[in-house]
């Protein structure tokens, strides 16, 4: 079971085991009484009608949607994993990237039945060279992992390790990431508010508390890859979300990834956005104009 | 269709895979008219009545036996596969570690059909804990190979090959090369020195021509693993050979890895290897004797 949409590498992995993925909603626009991120009555009901035997979740800052799961939900699918005693993997490689003080505690950390495989990273936080990441999960599950990893890769680079062991050591780990926090932040502000400046009316976004990525809705009909070939030709990429979905794609949708431009190129790339997005309005504007007059000659 | 015995990551590869995992024997003993390595008509046969979809091979220094694959058994091994249209892949980690100035060309130098996929890696004579190797192979099964390592660890570490390049770029890997190969050289002629020395009568091998390892095999009727516990008590290694077959396991074989001990050390481990298997070789002597008694008293 995978979150819909959610990172098409995690996808391609279940694909190439000939697993069969299930999916369930990602919420992406805060409503009243609906919480953001996962749809929990979805995923209660598709662990109710399948033999679900593993949930893939990103409860924080997840990618592509960058949304996060509030403390409520989290219980919740915890309670849903015991009762149909499921593991669930926990990715939470972006966790530590949040913009707030505080930070919701992890399915990990509120795990009771030790059913939950967290995943962490240094990738997001310190180095994405160094191959190198970390699982806590369930001594049963540790073992048989550890069996697959080692036929896959024998063992984990050492001077990477060794590297990151003492950049941990001299304490430069936490000074960075404070640092990667403050600079993620300041993009992430700049981001909504060229957002709020520039987008034409029927765009919709939440922005995210942290993370890399901020999921944009173009108002209904428009095709966000008919648009990034406009962009791309001014300099300007975003990731259609097409590609994120395990089923029922929506067009309209597209990643916008804030972590490696600085403020200034975020406010260029989404007047460029908005403004051919506007360019693209008018053109169908006018087209609904012209075939109303032509529907009106026809008669 | 693997050697028979081969290295065992290998074959758990293959299981983990659901693969159906072949074997042909592999020579170990050069006797007039049978080449050492792998054995041609066995491999001749097994294609003819099997389905066979990869062949894996080393050809250099096999790991556990020791054995380099002549010549004439490359194209002979290319010919077959060419006449079955079966890939071939050329595990080539140990084939730089050649005691012999001269070193007989790989499978993929010989290859006229496009078949083989030649796996490399600086672990054997480099750096074990840099996790870096390479691949020569058809443009068809390196785009797949790419998609699978893709998803297995969407790249690779780059400290470790920005280090690894830097290494090469000033030249210190053919001078590390060369002072390696002497080294190991020296460490194989001790061992096989040592070996004449100490073993009993009864004991076999054939030196090898390089690479880390030789392939020892007892009288028959003696058990590896059992002389490993003795020897183990003496502070002396080695790998039993049961470990290592796909199939129909020799208990009287064992591996002895001689590339990270000095000569000292090797000369006073087969002494203690061959003191404790001529005390077995004595114990079962009397054993045989008493039973001998046993069966006149009886009569």
């Amino acid at each position: 079971m995978m979150e819909n949409p959610t990172y098409p590498g995690a996808v391609a992995i279940f694909h190439g085991a000939r697993a069969r993925c299930l999916s369930v909603p990602m919420r992406t626009h805060a409503e009243p009484g609906t919480p953001l991120g996962l749809d929990l009555e979805a995923l209660e009901a598709t662990l109710a009608a399948n033999r679900v035997k593993l949930i893939l979740l990103t409860p924080d800052f997840q990618n592509p949607t960058g949304t996060s799961m509030p403390l409520a939900s989290r219980r919740k699918v915890l309670e849903l994993a015991g009762r149909h005693q499921v593991p669930v993997v926990e990715d939470y490689i972006y966790a530590r990237l949040h913009a707030r003080e505080e930070r919701i505690p992890s399915l990990k950390q509120l795990d009771r039945s030790n059913l939950v495989i967290h995943i962490d990273s240094f990738a997001k936080v310190a180095f994405p060279g160094l191959r190198v990441g970390w699982i806590v999960a369930p001594a049963a599950a540790i073992e048989r992992l550890r069996v697959v990893k080692q036929t896959t890769d024998l063992h984990t680079d050492q001077l990477a390790q060794a590297t990151l062991a003492e950049f941990l050591r001299r304490g430069l780990f936490s000074k960075h990431l404070a640092k990667m926090r403050k600079v993620y932040t300041s993009r992430l502000a700049a981001l909504d508010e060229a957002l709020r400046k520039n987008m034409p009316e029927g765009t919709r976004w939440t922005p995210p508390e942290g993370g890399m990525c901020l999921w944009l809705e173009l108002p209904p009909g428009f095709d966000a890859s008919e648009l990034l070939i406009h962009v791309k030709e001014r300099g300007v990429l975003f990731a259609p979300g097409r590609y994120f979905y395990v089923q029922a794609p929506l067009p309209n949708t597209l990643r916008l990834g804030f972590a490696s431009l600085d403020e200034k190129q975020i406010a260029r790339g989404v007047a460029t956005l908005a403004e051919l997005l506007k360019i693209e309005m008018r053109k169908r504007q006018r087209g609904v104009r012209r075939a109303e007059r032509s529907r009106v000659a026809l008669v």
